[in-house]
């Protein structure tokens, strides 16, 4: 039906929209609590305007430590990473920073669950890449390897999601199916 | 010895500043992940100067949707507040809002662990408050009792960390202590 079309299409979201709407599903339903971590900023000058709310004049972006999303989910800590890839073939790995890749491995050591999810825009495909495909895709490139992982490798080592009206993005039952498969 | 004193001081720090250094330290030594998340705030207009960084021009201050720090630590969901008080006596329950409870509470029914660390600055103690003994004072207040935790249930409830050198608020090792007396 013409509402179902409209409700199931990309509607010029971003993936990070996306993944917003998702989680505010999640928390009216109890289902995880997951948030997206604040841009850091360093504040050098702030105003303080009588009668109205204090204004930042003066602030400079930081370079993050950590990925964009973490939070829990029944009893595990899940932290991931968002990125939108226009190309139709491959993810270019300079998307990934370095900052990123380490705190993924961080996060694993300590049994958390880090992943990235991949929204190839021009496909409106969406795939959740566990840490350890990343990594793999990641030494190889340092090793000289290729600085893209092809779509090939999304079809047989990631999981696809479709993408549905509420959750838009539903990870959450990705990852469960992704535990009871390795179990 | 004067240096172990000095080392072992205050030295002025707040308490964030001390639990930053605790991170830094537990993440050198990978025995957690654990970050503070950055303060929100919305950028409404950013100067782009030339051969320099961007530069944030007009920002408003947004109110937190969880608590101050969390991470992972050997699977589980670590997931905190940081509270200081001048006071001797009790700690006031203004200094939490009712969105940082919301959260914790959210947390531990995720089965993620949610605390408060709380600093007596003038009597220089800290405690480890679990969200269970934070939300019955908080219902207590909410039904009329009284809006402070007094420092008698801080001894009896709650577990005390003596600040050290390094890590300064060894906040992990209770909370290992606190698991193993559950089972
Ligand atoms: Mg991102
Ligand atoms: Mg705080």
């Amino acid at each position: 039906s013409k509402k179902k079309d409209f409700s199931f299409s990309n509607r010029g979201k971003t993936l990070e929209e996306e993944i917003n709407e998702t989680n505010t599903y999640y928390l009216n339903q109890q289902i995880a609590i997951i948030h997206k971590k604040p841009v850091p900023v360093q504040i050098v000058k702030v105003e303080y305007p009588s009668r109205s709310a204090a204004v930042i004049r003066e602030a400079y972006f930081r370079t993050p430590s950590t990925t964009d999303f973490n939070g829990v989910w029944n009893g595990y800590y899940i932290d991931f990473e968002a990125k939108e890839t226009e190309s139709k073939t491959s993810f270019p790995l300079k998307n990934v920073h370095q900052h990123q890749v380490n705190h993924m491995k961080d996060v694993t050591s300590q049994k958390g669950i880090a992943f990235t999810i991949v929204k190839f825009t021009t496909l409106d495909r969406y795939f959740i890449v566990p840490f350890s495909v990343l990594y793999e895709s990641w030494l190889q490139m340092e090793n000289g390897g290729r600085k893209s992982i092809p779509i090939s490798v999304f079809e047989s080592k990631t999981m696809e999601i479709k993408p549905g009206y509420n959750p838009r993005i539903d990870y959450i039952t990705a990852i469960k199916k992704m535990i009871t498969n390795e179990q």
